[in-house]
């Protein structure tokens, strides 16, 4: 249990934040039309620039999307190198006189995160058997050249771009901890295998579904978050009803509010709130 | 557990989304009289546009209900074709100057769901009496035309009109995955057991009642939610009691919230604001 | 467990709605003082006509109770034959000037309940002896006789007058569907067995309280509401801390939050906002 | 378990109300000195009385509160001898004009409580000895007679002053009803003897704190109150940790919210809303 | 379990509140700027005295944050010798003008603890040696002597400067009490294991990582608060990840919600309400 072994590589990219607000309509519709115009300029701007991304040579993107349903009326998704710079992206959408119109009703920080469970377990096979003992600098030495080697093999899945689907679905989970049923107490192995069956089932959906996930132990109220991208939204029905019957997902995923929604370019903000998706 | 027969096949239909709202009373009354004439006027036209529905062949209606309690004063049920139309509605809906007095409370997004327990029992066997493997092309082409054959035969289930019953009762629910008793991890056949017995009571019930299932998975925060239409109020607490000691449900379902509303025309939206259900 | 002698038959009176508002005192002080007396006396008599109740021959009837503590300040509870009379009184609170003023913070929709626990297991009984089978015509005519003469003898508890004691007490509750001790999995005869030692605690306080019982399965978001009227509210403590050792409380009972309130004639309500409760 | 002498035999004193409130400070700066200070004239008058109390010959008294932390600014705390004078003097709070800058997050309805175990568990045995039956006119004018000699005896403990200590710590409880771990299902004899266990802890801190159990069953929605009452703050965590590792509160309690706030003159509410605590 | 010697000494040191705050810009912007600048020029000089503290000797100091995500906007962390103190400097923020554009949205009040965890196994076991007995007057001076010397050498532990660590996570935690999982029932040895196999993982992150633990039972909702304080984000995931396959985090740790920001300089609160964070 307190097996230090117990605890799978891990590696981080891109800071995630994704901000969800209620749109202010009883608000907006009574201000005069050239200040509703002045501030509609003013959000495109800021967030065509954010859509495009890419300053630093990766793709520091942010995407807009309409969300269905009464947990809000739009959701941003940014993605940052740096957890400062994606604050920076934050103070930058609370300063648009736009937002004076947008009431925050949720939001979400986390870290791309690409999780080694068969890395892991080969890697400390093998570090065992040359008789290296946890935490020793050769045995750091050896975990931090697998992290490298992944590292620079894993880039462009760590610091992703967003695509450019139709649809998003949006999630937060948890690992249960029950009485009985706890993730953070299964061995290493049973957590590689059901995790290994659980990216089948994912496989075979590669198709029609892009997924990025984050990670948010010590960043948000939940331990993971999960963004699906497709053409098709029965897939994402489709897909989370089959893992549900999966062991990893059937015992041990605990699932926080789904927010589904419509991608939007952000210099269609002004038709979206007239009404119209393009 | 992990063994992919465990998922039964579903077919899904139109997209359905619930809207409840209330109704800002104090913000109305103080409103010139020609105005909210004016506004109501608006809603009238769009809300019995989409009552009406139809335009592309299939039923695609809405409609409007009273509700009962302080969970909201209005629900608007919608079903389209498509998640994009769906939204479109929903758009349309906020667009309506009317709407600024209508402070969204909850919303239900999902999609018309059909669970095929008895089919996918016999169909896996079937396909497994052949020799085939989950997955394969073989296999996949056996599922898929069972599923088109289905799907031509249950159009009109999966597309429905709404019914014109007087009450409506709506609420969301789950399967329960908890630690001893976990309906994800019940052999397929134990649960087409149980919901083989759970139908028989809505059988007994069908002459006073109609339902219709929704599945949100990958939607909305729960799994399902059903739809009650009838004529007699007392029908739903009679049903819902008796099923409540079926096995399907005493041990394994969960639910939300209970929405009870009456049905009201888009064109007496303006007496029910006066007070006056007809 | 399936088995369809485990549903107990059930009486349905009189629909009920309680209905929990704050006053918005701080909106309410600045009004003129001829506008408020003109809003109080409509209020009043809306309110005192619902009080009187009994049109139809039966009770009918409305009342007021001024709240303790903040969950509100004001409550009604309306008791009618049809769920559409109950929602036109609804409408008809909602539509006083009045209401403007009234926050409403909770709500409860439920219908009187008798539970015929010991008919139903000596009827289910006589009628298997005879050799009948559950839900053939001739159970069902059984059953319906049982029924029908039940609801005879026992209408004035089916459609209540409202008791005029000075103290109520109301609180939603559920019985416990856990995955070790579930009601809805215990056997007839043993629930028979609870409800019936639950049943004498009650009835040595029947000098001190009165009691309606409704249920709301189907209605609403807790099974049943329970309602307690007593001259003396020590009682109300007393009662239900004796029952919380009897079994089918210790072990089944959940409950919702409780509501305690001195009743007001509602003729009484200007002096009750002037602070006065008489 | 449906053993009529699992109950013990409590005694009821005081009627009890706790009040929370935020103050709505930007609401209330805008107003004109002189008006401040009326309204503050008004509240100090009020609250002075309360404060004194004794009317009846008991002491009867408020208590002002300023609370540490986002829960709220103030709390007052009333004891009373009937649930009626209780609801008078909310009634007289919410009249003072000062009342429409207080909004109020939180209250507790409960009444002074003294559980009678080591009386309750020698009675019943005495009472059996006797070959009385529970519930016979013998048996209860046995009971009645040493709740009356009780009653009589601790009489400054059922209506008692509010100590003057500078800080408060309330906060509700409940005792577990869980599947496997059930208060309610525990024999007398085992619950007397870990409620004298705990009582030994409390004892030891008899000359820092001083406590009022208050029991809400049927008045609110926990099922005890708990105020504490000392000069050093740091004993409220002393106290509570240690207890937390007794029996009867590491494995039967619930915790509600705490409240920490320190003594204010009523006289000196003008000072502390000025930001000076004396 | 009653055994006194469960429970562990602890040394308590600054009381600390943590206030988080939703910055209400919709209200701010429409002021004239002279007005935002005087009442920035107030907030500054007020925080910035706060900032640097240490007038009693000990460090007494606040700090202040810039959170990422909707759950606030600011952050003030303020550390006291006592409580009364704590509460003035709470006041002193309310009385600021800038603060009517303050929604206070979370807090938490707690008090820096120092847990011995291995000092009381031992000297615990040292008295009973000598053939001391719990609580009495010579047991209780061996314990007042081991507390009196741990308070002297860890005092600037107990009374902490505030880590001028670019990032901040605060989060508030449980341990559990299930009902087969319960910490409280948990041997002191056992625990005491599970504390040092804890604290190895923490020793691992000292260079990169500071914390600060707060006890909080008798004085907020949760049991402890733990703030850590880094030049790297990442690490907080890295960390707290690592620690949840523990076996005191895995299994009897329970958390509330994660609050991350970046410190910000009182001087710079005008520069970062215009969006730039230095």
């Amino acid at each position: 249990m307190s097996d230090l072994n117990a605890v799978p590589m891990t590696l981080e990219g891109s800071f995630a934040l994704h901000q969800i607000f209620r749109f202010q309509s009883s608000a907006w519709h009574p201000q005069e039309r050239f200040h509703r115009d002045k501030l509609l300029r003013q959000a495109v701007t800021l967030l065509s620039t954010m859509e495009e991304g890419g300053k630093s040579g990766r793709p520091n993107q942010s995407a807009l999307y309409s969300l269905v349903g009464h947990k809000g009326d739009l959701m941003l998704v940014h993605f940052r190198d740096t957890l400062e710079d994606l604050h920076r992206a934050e103070l930058a959408v609370k300063q648009m006189e736009f937002a004076d119109f947008l009431e925050p009703t949720y939001s979400f920080l986390s870290v791309v995160e690409l999780g080694l469970y068969e890395s892991s377990a080969k890697t400390y096979a093998q570090l065992q058997e040359k008789g290296l003992q946890p935490h020793t600098p050769e045995w750091d030495a050896g975990i931090k050249e697998v992290m490298d080697r992944q590292t620079a093999a894993m880039s462009t899945r760590l610091f992703p771009e967003i695509p450019k689907s139709k649809y998003i679905c949006f999630y937060p989970m948890d690992r249960k901890r029950g009485e009985a049923k706890n993730w953070y107490e299964v061995p290493l192995a049973e957590r590689q295998r059901m995790m290994h069956e659980h990216g089948l089932i994912g496989r075979r959906y590669a198709d029609s579904v892009k997924q990025i996930i984050t990670g948010s132990i010590g960043l948000d109220d939940w331990e993971w978050g999960v963004d699906l991208f497709s053409e098709d939204p029965v897939v994402f029905k489709k897909l989370i009803y089959e893992m549900r019957f999966d062991e990893v997902s059937a015992v041990y995923a605990m699932f926080g509010s789904f927010y589904v929604g419509l991608r939007v370019q952000a210099a269609d903000l002004p038709k979206l709130l007239e009404g119209d998706i393009v």
